[in-house]
């Protein structure tokens, strides 16, 4: 054993009986290395391998400090991760999907003929031929300002008082969701993050060298607050990072009673959240869900959104609600992407000026809503029982719970074989405990195609499961 | 006086005697609190407050060693710079010059007018009225296939074999840098810049925390080739990023003979090299100057480019000739950036799959050229005799040499309230050595308003002359 294994498991067996309490702080390495005898290096690596394996904690230039008991908080399910990696496996999902060869169910872009609306085309194509539509210079941030303008206006309409000079234009709502991120956090940072989540949130996560504490999700609720407030007294989180509306990939939206009382929480605590509300149109009810942001009395909420999931993907732009943090995230900006498409922005700003986009978003959600029953009624009615589907009324993903002993990840590369895409869990959960969930788009016309692609998957659940109960018998 | 600035101290006088010599490793930070009875912290500040001085430097996982001496350094003017902090000046001066009612002699951009040739913006139209023009997903990283075969048969005309796989599609000339430096380094290492260039590099430099060494620019050669080879051999460099081609906001454009011996020290010391050529396509002489790249022979490049300067910067496309590290750049934009407007990049595979670019550049050319000998002269002709401004026959940026005495920085003030602007040095000079020089954008055509602006600092700096000579009588 290694001196520092010997330390290591010294100072557990203080902490795990209780010598050392909860929240208390340890020895400096320097009066650690004086009490063992032990070298500066092995008290570090000693103190390091604690912290990975969640013991303890650090705070910047204040030390370490004992974590909650494991016991204590297990029944909460509130999980550390200390180095996320899991861009290179997005990066080989994504690169395995790309052919159009492939069937898309896999996909986390809606069908675009679905997107790019007639009026839409039209607008650009009668801008493009205009050489005023190309600026003279770049757009700097925080971006085209009638754009800018007019997203505030959207927000007013939802009671959000919004000036234009709160909104800052991103590339695309990862860039929001990245710049927000940057802006609010350190190298070395706790965040905190819902347990199943959008792989873009891990890769932000794992680009600034942040450690991940995560939160399980509630049966009914969508959120466990329970395990957040939790969450949020044990660590030293600098921001959260949460979808509540039409949450990817699983699909729930979280009611305005349990919206009102997370704000509380943050209130309370006064913590910010990076709220990531990209599919906030794609509601299939008469009402639209409202955004944490409407609960934001104190600016704690940095609200992002974009038009990729309405308009387009291929146009890259999306925007943050920065309010008092506009300047820093448009520094940020400035070292990294400068600016947006300026012929892009202007299309947009005459394209959102009359009513094309509300009735484009009219006829776009009755069909996604139309295809997701579809989809729902399909699954339900023609997948093995030990398989369950959840529908919810919003977006374009399906989220379909396997049996325990089923590996999506195999389900998605024996799949591939065949040309056929679907989204495993492995890509939306860094810490890797689930592994039986895969996420369908449902945004493509069931042709002949898509038919057969959902018969294949159906088939090669029903031979594991048979497989598997044979093997168990 | 600390107990850091007293072990500061003592060190110093051991490396300043000699007892220490160069490059020789200093004992780690336990040796030294044993050897000096102070504690960790204190040892550690002496270290870093000795690193701040350039006396030693560190090497990750190694320890700190010894600096060159500084005074047999010296005649070379090496400069190391530990913490960078210019994007603030940048992006206040940036702001400041937005407005169109600034007359733009401070832009960094070419005239808009010169650019967005009327065939591309035909050929926008037309691709934007049309369904297939927006791709059904963003066009993932390394962007769009026929964009790279073009560009890459763009090098392979130049002499450099190209496939389009060696090529990184970016959002402008700016993200490729900074994806680039953001492969090759991490926080904390040494990376070499010229002394007097583009803010972009810096602000990189500061994104990524890096250390940076610079070397002086060589009257004649442009770079200076003595200098560099110093600097490598004394410090543990990673990476650097230089302009030989048309250099912003300088202007000269490196030969051929250097360029080669440039690269055979480069190759002799294994060293990369980011070059940033954006303005490669605006020369004025018949052949085309060649790139870095062009004496490559182990893919110790990488070549940064972008149509900002020769179509249009609203773009947003560049690209990096990434070669072998194109995958690594590729994991960071998928983190980051993710990709870049497909319709844009569309547009310009319609567009440089025809003729019209040639013909373009060769219009812009003249045109640059015609322009920045009217500015020269009429400079040359008015400016005062302490002024002086050289005539490189390339881009369109004149940089004017003030006396010693003046200060830029209060130029560009003073003009600005009359509603012009020019560019100070500070933003292109992060050690902030030299301030006694401006950049003139000499890329619109000279009517009254340009004129008048020229008039105004000309006006500016005779008085400004006239005032210190009137003191110094």
């Amino acid at each position: 054993m290694y001196k520092s294994e010997q330390l290591a498991q010294h100072l557990k067996q203080l902490i795990e009986n209780k010598t050392w309490k909860a929240h208390e702080k340890l020895p400096s390495l320097r009066q650690q290395v004086e009490r063992s005898g032990f070298s500066l290096i092995t008290v570090m690596n000693a103190y390091q391998e604690l912290e990975a394996q969640g013991l303890i904690y650090s705070k910047e230039k204040s030390g370490y400090f004992v974590a909650e008991n494991q016991h204590d908080s297990a029944e909460k399910h509130v999980a550390i991760n200390h180095k996320i990696e899991i861009n290179s496996i997005v990066f080989k999902y994504l690169k395995s999907i790309q052919s159009e060869q492939i069937i898309p169910l896999g996909s986390a872009f809606p069908n675009s003929q679905l997107l790019y609306s007639a009026k839409l085309i039209q607008t650009l194509g009668q801008l493009a031929k205009q050489r005023r539509s190309y600026e003279q210079t770049p757009s700097l941030p925080p971006g085209n300002y009638e754009l800018r303008k007019i997203i505030a206006q959207r927000y007013a309409m939802q009671g959000i008082p919004t000036d234009p000079s709160d909104i800052v234009i991103t590339s695309g709502g990862l860039d929001a969701l990245n710049l927000s991120l940057q802006a609010m956090t350190q190298s070395g940072d706790y965040i905190l993050l819902q347990q199943t989540l959008f792989y873009g949130a891990w890769q932000a996560a794992e680009r600034l060298g942040l450690k991940v504490i995560t939160i399980p999700e509630h049966p009914v609720d969508g959120i466990d607050l329970e395990a957040f407030e939790q969450a949020i007294l044990n660590y030293p989180i600098k921001v959260c990072l949460m979808m509540l509306n039409s949450q990817n990939p699983i699909g729930f939206t979280v009611s305005d009673e349990i919206k009102l009382r997370l704000a509380k929480i943050l209130h309370r605590h006064q913590i910010h959240l990076i709220e990531d509300d990209v599919y906030e149109e794609l509601y299939y009810g008469n009402k639209k869900p409202l955004s944490m942001k409407y609960f934001d009395q104190q600016n704690l909420i940095l609200h992002c959104s974009s038009f990729s999931k309405t308009l387009g993907a291929g146009f890259r732009v999306g925007w943050v609600y920065a309010g008092k943090y506009s300047e820093n995230i448009q520094h940020i900006q400035l070292m990294s992407t400068l600016s947006v498409n300026s012929f892009i922005q202007n299309a947009l700003v005459e394209y959102l000026s009359h009513r094309h986009y509300e009735k484009h978003l009219k006829t776009l959600r009755s069909t996604l809503q139309r295809l997701k029953k579809q989809y729902f009624n399909y699954l339900n009615t023609h997948l093995p029982t030990q398989c369950t589907v959840d529908y919810y009324p919003s977006g374009y993903f399906l989220w379909i719970e396997l049996p325990e002993y089923l590996d999506s990840t195999l389900i998605y590369q024996r799949l591939l074989e065949k040309k056929i895409s679907v989204a495993p869990n492995i890509l939306f959960n860094a810490t890797m405990q689930n592994k039986n969930h895969i996420r369908i788009n449902c945004s493509f016309e069931i042709n002949t195609r898509i038919q057969t692609a959902l018969e294949h998957l159906i088939e090669d659940l029903q031979q594991q499961i048979d497989l598997h109960l044979e093997q168990h018998e």
